[in-house]
């Protein structure tokens, strides 16, 4: 008879409980497979009582998933729960320490504490997966790990947050203000009713380290990075953007510039014909840069119960095939640190939207700041707000650096004549 | 120290070659990550004399590659020699009775002799893997065995022809016709001198069938199954349909209906804001429906020796960290025949090319014909060609079976006035 693999679930909300489900509707062909039957033996959640859509044998109900590493006959535990810090933390280093196999798709966790959970994986020799923290739909992880590990990849970079781009393809397709937007994301369940770590960047970033530290194989970057959110977009900078031919994307981005790592996450101006501009509502891509393949692009829903149930259980399937991999496809003993590259020195063509009162002087005194910081413009627009006295400059510069704009957007923010500090968005040749 | 894999190279032109070289530069990279040094042990080439761009020492080229399969220290047979009968035919069945893993890229054989190599590799217990066989530069293969194993998938589709592609989109892009563009191709290195099997659509069917046969963890069909090429796409036919909103693209789509499968290559009209519509030049792209995962888009280069060799690598790391796995992601016990869904019941609508003498009465005799056959117009266009007393007529059709459209132009091309068979291309709705 096959072997038994028992699993323990912790966190037992929409994600668990359709994972659950999944793992029951596909357990024979699972079974028939990975040759060993998958029985989810143990489950903790906070709230036991709450109202669900499937029957869980009241045998399965753990109370304290921090036991659970203790139990002798249990193979695997799936951590559920979230957050960088507190249960999730403790369970999981807690768990490879007893040598369970861990399967997570905790991306604030494993950007934290990845390199030292690997560690404690490798040594205890038991696997850890996470191929859900990062873009559910799209097998990103493994694939890196594995289908492409002939590759030498230098740049990796896409859409990583679902939620923002589902507010931004909505703000251009409805022409709808931002919290407008926000508000309808929450009501359909594409946005969290928190969802600060979205909209600032956060999320995307720690997707990004975590996809980074694997394409190249280095540790968990812990450097202070280029993180910028879609707050501050505004639907006219949406409605400009088009009028010249882009779209405005929040994307995250990460390659190897000189020997040295430069990530950063922010919204950019892309070309509205390129292949990431058309990906719109909660889709999420990415593409590989990488020698001798090319580009390989990867596109799918970005996270939702099913995407998520989907790497799951193909993080299950790995482990329970057997083979202790590493975690970062790479001893942690050839994961080596990678200096960072100096942001300042990035450079690229911009677009910016200034806010001035009417009057006359304005443009040339505006003008006058890009000379001197030695920026020059492409394209200038003005549109005059008589009824405000106001009038917005939209400017599309030449390339130019880090450096240089942000002096550029300090001198700007000063002068008598600028309303409050200019919308800065960088344009991604792609 | 590490254990050394030896591997025999059979067939060492462009791939081979590229394929040596890529190896050799990542052996530390893949060592690292294994834990084994893969060692190219014996190469064979129709021509050892060849000027190459890379050395081969001497004692590694190998006479006989029928005698392989029978030394003792060799782990793995990689065959690059192509087509689904001969020496590669004989060579892969002997590899896998002696006991040595086999590498591929072979897909007509594959598509032919895949189930009985299978089961060959299975009762002895070695690897067979074959991910370079379709869209090298798409790790589709392993995808769908091990990343997307949670999913039910019902649908796999996609452009996986890069000649055809490419051909399709220059033809649109350049306005040249067919012939001009497949010669440009050529020179280019992007059709082979004798492109038949990519034009004629059996290129795309072989992989069409090793996909669907994974996706639907059944025996590859043996079906005689809907296979249109791309040799009697005219520039006009490409031209008429950009007009009406629509790309011309060869398509492969496998798709499970009343429970039976139905597999079809030909060339489809597709709404030019569509995914596919956007996919030009040599790339191919695969999308996957299946639950729980929602649609699962890979895009990639479809061939050429770096795509290539980076699926060959990543089949040799698979074979290298060991666990024998079925070729086929499941045991040949469970793979079960499939029933083949009727192509006379399938149903689409159509865009239609008859060219017809510019005489009174023409239209309404044609048109007779569709209602005659039950098929209703949705748009008419008519060209006249006064100067050589001829008119095209280009219509789009609703809905309707392939039963009634065979009879269609069955009636059409035996009437008085049409000229020459209709061009008939289904409109794909995506």
């Amino acid at each position: 008879m096959a072997e038994m693999i028992n699993i323990a679930v912790v966190g037992f909300g929409n994600i668990g409980s359709y994972f659950y489900k999944t793992l029951e509707k596909n357990k024979n062909n699972i079974s028939v497979k990975t040759g060993k039957i998958p029985n989810i033996k143990y489950i903790c959640a906070k709230n036991i009582n709450k109202k669900r859509s499937i029957k869980i044998p009241k045998s399965k109900w753990f109370k304290n998933p921090l036991k659970l590493p203790l139990i002798d006959d249990l193979d695997i535990i799936v951590e559920l729960i979230g957050g960088s810090e507190g249960v999730a933390k403790k369970l999981v280093f807690s768990a490879l320490k007893n040598k369970k196999h861990v399967i997570t798709a905790n991306k604030a966790l494993m950007a934290k504490y990845g390199d030292q959970l690997a560690e404690l994986a490798e040594s205890n020799e038991v696997n850890l997966e996470y191929e859900a923290s990062v873009a559910g739909g799209i097998p990103i992880i493994r694939s890196i790990k594995e289908n492409l590990i002939a590759n030498k990849i230098n740049k990796i970079y896409g859409i990583l947050n679902g939620t923002t781009n589902f507010i931004l393809s909505s703000m251009e397709s409805s022409k709808k203000k931002f919290s407008d937007v926000l508000n309808e994301a929450k009501n359909l369940g594409f946005a969290e009713t928190n969802p600060s770590s979205d909209l600032d960047g956060n999320d995307s970033a720690s997707k990004l380290r975590i996809l980074s530290s694997i394409a190249f194989n280095k540790t968990i970057s812990k450097n202070k990075i280029l993180i910028e959110g879609i707050q501050n977009i505004n639907l006219t900078d949406i409605l400009h953007a088009k009028k010249l031919g882009f779209k405005i994307k929040l994307l995250s981005i990460s390659e190897i510039k000189e020997n040295k790592l430069i990530e950063r996450v922010h919204p950019c101006l892309i070309q509205n014909n390129s292949y990431l501009a058309n990906i719109d509502g909660v889709l999420n891509a990415i593409v590989i840069d990488g020698k001798p393949i090319g580009k390989s692009i990867f596109q799918g829903e970005g996270a939702g119960p099913g995407p998520t149930s989907s790497a799951l259980i193909s993080d299950l399937c790995s482990v329970m095939r057997g083979n202790i991999k590493f975690p970062f496809g790479i001893s942690s003993i050839f994961r080596k640190k990678i200096a960072k590259f100096n942001i300042l020195n990035h450079s690229c063509s911009s677009y910016l939207r200034i806010e001035v009162k009417d009057l006359p002087g304005v443009l040339s005194s505006i003008t006058k700041i890009f000379s001197k910081n030695k920026i020059s413009i492409k394209n200038l627009i003005q549109n005059p707000d008589k009824k405000n006295k106001k009038a917005s400059i939209i400017i599309i510069t030449h390339t130019n650096s880090e450096k240089n704009y942000n002096n550029l957007l300090f001198n700007l923010t000063k002068n008598k004549f600028v309303l409050k500090k200019p919308t800065f968005i960088r344009i991604e040749k792609m």
